[in-house]
């Protein structure tokens, strides 16, 4: 590395010559594939903005001016360059550098983000507290052509005229998100790049023109330059568009910034890049860079893939099955699925909302929709779950993949609210399965069901090992026998309370018995009070948020039947995740069989026997 | 009425010579007002679509195709004439007809509808499951001007060039919302409808070229027509474009449905209509008249009414602070303050998701956002409050009108989640005032709080007295005294236990200690501790969905400290709630004082003075 060395801040940036910058580039460059490599993260988009970044970062002021992600997958460089570069060696780890945006991380951060699409709601709320507060600094919203076609920056840019103010929306069009880009939208921006309505209209009057005619259409022609270029939605929507530029044209695009400054009205860039920049395999594939697993990942078979793998194995059964997802496929692993039910198979974009919806309407048509999405993007469809599907108790399937705690995300993905709110919509049924058997006797239910289920599983590898002996059943299991006290769970924990069982009785004390709550609504009462009476303590425990969780609706039987059973619950508390792998957050908030053991030896009488 | 009698069918509707059909059209109005003046319900968006609708139904069979509304405020002439006249005098009442398309109250009615913008993407699932199954029917989803700008309808509009299927949007353009209409979006619409775009090119052919060239441009002058008048919104997302067409002219409309029948791509037909056709008064101001109170209904101050005053005294004091509604300006009685302080108030639309991440965004940028919504339009945007604002800690509140059970419009409109959502959400405070004062001092709280509140009041009429004699106070508040049992509430539920204590008192039972929560969350630990331990039963009262409500929480602590405390709770249970009047819906779930006295009976000893 020549320029970028230890300690260096924005101000170095300021003062490279203009010359050196395509040499920052490349050790920008270095630096991130080099980073995402060991630790894992987000790729291709990073590569793609280097120069759009070093650009803005020396037209703008990133501690004054107001820049706001979207997404945030392409924050990379920014980090780097706004005097991170020192701690970027520590991106995605326990108390190190966040893959997104955080405004606890840096004075240049001002907005978190993580799920598509906020930024243009954010820079608008940032320019109208600008204006209001009498202050002077740029807002500007940096986002993706893929995040452009979800609902909320459509309401965004339906709003921007309304406020009357200056923005800067640089549109960073890479013509990938994360698969290839869906609908109308996209084809309009691929039209726009190729600019051929305009280049239409002059070949149709050159084509029907004499040369003299032509002449004196001269200022007809620029009159309807005006009139046809500017049609886009952008300008429709009275955002002034400029725009295509290329985005790794460092001395051109700081122009274009320049220009930008000193326009008062709001304004959109449309910026072409490249997504996987610089690093060949990514720009030949920039899906299977979008991301990278950290390099010492364990390998084995994941709960994605056996979730997609039994939705084949129905879906072969039943024709009525058609399976959906929101740019997600890869994640979700139904790149296969899609492969051999084409016509079956819908990726709607970056569109929760909508694939929840349409999915209602397939169901109401007479089909059985599977939506396939992770748990923290299913809280944008929240009412659409609500509202379309269960209250109309239609048979929709809703895969929900990462749920619990997901790792090095951090707090804006994690998957916690899946079961509270879920618990409270009704109609739906709720399945949390501990290994591949109880996901397919899920599944199969849920295939059978005249109503809406919900299935969640973890992020990661399933359990090798059987957890659970009996997988057909709906109802509370008792897997394991014990005596004095039962540990009750789901999902992921079941494999914590089978270690919690076997370290209590390597530590001597009373062994309790373990209980299978696979599908915790509706609960299966009758078992669930026939626990309540066979023990004097009860632990529960679940990888989601409290509040609203399953220790909570036994904490409330056990209160109405006044039981003399003790409740302990073990569960993520009501605060923001921090970034950490999977390990590490079950440590920070005590779901481990050490801690579940330790808490409850307190309340063990000593073992005799 | 000459044309619309007893046992009216749409098969009748198909027989009437075409002459007759504005009467029919005038009969139909006549029901609508009459009905509507005395049950109450949506009455301008109806009268608008009265032409269209018969147009609809002479050419379509509501049966076999699929006609799918959007939000259903417009749908009572679709309803009057798919059989269902004799019943329609029963609108909005318990055991009635709904107020909003019902699968299961009529076969012509496809998809459930209350929430805004979702016909499209329930239309684009109908036609795809037809595809798949091989079906032969038409689907068409009607759809108003103003639900078109929600980020849902977007998705669903940029999606359909993917679907490859045929599908008819008509589009209802009254230029009305509920209140103005917002956005860019509809500055395109009133465009399209003046057509001015065309008009300019044509202009400007004729002013720059002599006759003799013009005409030598014949060809060229289609061509440009082709060119030019197809730059709409819809064209660029590849759905075909017709329009804008009278929607009053039946026989006209009749004809373009008729040709919109044969063509095979997805196609938008635009209809302009007036709303509150046919009522001056309405026509008039068709925002007053966009919806009616039933004629019976009690006056005096409401809870909508309070909060908007008291937001404004502390406005007053705090420049800081702007107020945000999506669409309700009139429900949530923001017209006041939006008057005072034009530059500090913002209608965003239909567009909940935007509204709360552009005022995250002010939040960020120094401000102190205010946003009224109601409580079940709320759920569109619990992502936005849990990403952007509650995982950043912003100073936002949101005001959340219209909680608990909201009446007539029905199981899409009741505000039964924002409790159990809100209690999983990190950060977020939670109020439930029980009356002026302490709604007051939630206000007053949430002014002060570095962090994101939620306050939810009731629909309808304040309690004139005062419910709880200490108002300031976050704790829970013991309001009376009582022994050997307790009841502890929130909200509405706070009048239902003071009449509950002295039915007690009066039937000779112990008579209660009453405890009011208004700060569900963080919830006063010290002082549930100390009731838990001082009585040996509590019955929790609350006007949400039981499942993540206090309920489960005041259980889960009982369990949890082992306490010999029985609990009762009542909720709203895990149901569909039908309409019906408030009062009769609390009936319904056992909300009422004798039912309270009822239950709880059974575990009280024998009184002994």
């Amino acid at each position: 590395m020549d320029l970028l060395t230890q300690g260096f801040t924005r101000e170095d940036l300021l003062q490279i010559s203009e010359d050196k910058l395509p040499v920052l580039a490349k050790e920008v460059r270095a630096v991130i594939v080099d980073t995402v490599r060991r630790n894992g993260g987000h790729l291709g988009s990073s590569l793609g903005v280097v120069e759009l970044t070093i650009a803005m970062l020396r037209k703008f002021d990133p501690f004054n001016d107001r820049i706001i992600f979207d997404v945030g997958h392409q924050s990379y460089p920014y980090k780097i360059l706004t005097d991170r570069f020192d701690k970027f060696g520590t991106l995605r780890l326990k108390d190190g550098i966040s893959g997104f945006p955080r405004r606890n991380e840096s004075p240049a951060d001002h907005f978190n983000t993580g799920h598509s699409s906020t930024s243009i709601s954010a820079a608008l709320g940032y320019a109208k507290a600008r204006d209001l507060l009498g202050e002077k600094r740029h807002v500007i919203a940096f986002i993706g052509d893929a995040a452009l076609i979800n609902g909320l920056a459509f309401e965004a840019l339906n709003y921007v005229q309304e406020t009357n103010t200056k923005l800067i929306i640089i549109l960073n069009d890479n013509k990938h998100s994360i698969s290839d880009r869906i609908g109308g939208f996209s084809t309009m921006l691929a039209r726009l790049s190729a600019n051929t309505l305009y280049r239409r209209v002059k070949n149709a009057i050159k084509r029907r023109t004499s040369p003299k005619i032509a002449k004196s259409l001269e200022g007809f022609r620029d009159h309807i330059k005006n009139l046809v270029k500017p049609s886009n939605m952008f300008e429709e929507l009275g955002i002034k568009y400029w725009g295509p530029f290329d985005g790794h044209n460092i001395r051109n695009t700081e122009k274009i910034l320049e220009l930008a400054k000193n326009y008062d009205r709001p304004l959109l860039l449309h910026f072409t890049t490249q997504k996987g920049r610089g690093l060949p395999e990514a720009e030949a594939d920039p899906t299977k860079y979008h991301q990278l697993s950290p390099e010492n990942e364990p390998k084995g078979k994941t709960w994605s893939e056996a979730a997609s793998e039994i939705a084949e194995e129905i879906a072969r059964k039943d024709d009525r099955i058609v399976c959906f997802t929101a740019a997600m496929s890869t994640g979700v692993k139904l790149e296969h699925f899609a492969k051999d039910f084409p016509r079956r198979f819908f990726d709607v974009g970056i569109a929760e909302s909508h694939m929840l919806t349409m999915a209602a309407g397939l169901a109401a048509g007479g089909m059985r929709p599977w939506v396939f999405i992770y748990s923290t993007f299913l809280q944008r469809a929240m009412d659409q779950l609500m509202h379309d599907i269960a209250l109309q108790n239609l048979p929709v399937v809703v895969m929900v993949d990462r749920a619990g705690l997901a790792g090095s995300d951090g707090d804006t993905h994690q998957g916690l609210l899946d079961i509270p709110w879920g618990r409270a919509i009704p109609n739906l049924h709720i399945y949390s399965p501990c290994d591949e058997d109880s996901l397919r006797n899920a599944m199969l239910r849920a295939s059978e069901h005249d109503g809406p289920t919900l299935i969640r599983y973890p992020r990661g590898l399933m359990p090798i090992k059987k957890m659970s002996p009996i997988a057909s059943d709906d109802g509370i299991v008792k897997i394991q026998e014990g005596a004095f006290w039962a540990m009750l769970g789901h999902g992921a924990t079941v494999s914590t309370m089978l270690h919690a069982r076997s370290r209590a009785g390597r530590e001597g004390l009373f062994v309790p018995a373990v209980y299978d709550a696979r599908r915790i609504k509706p609960l299966d009462m009758d078992a669930l009070d026939e626990i309540l009476t066979s023990y004097n303590m009860l632990a529960v425990l679940e990888e989601n948020y409290m509040p609203g969780g399953l220790g909570e609706a036994v904490g409330a039987r056990i209160a109405e039947l006044n039981a003399a059973v003790r409740l302990l619950r073990f569960g993520v508390p009501d605060v923001c995740v921090k970034h950490a792998t999977q390990l590490e957050q079950r440590e920070m908030y005590g779901l481990t069989a050490r801690n579940v053991v330790e808490q409850c030896r307190k309340y063990l009488p000593r073992h005799e026997r």
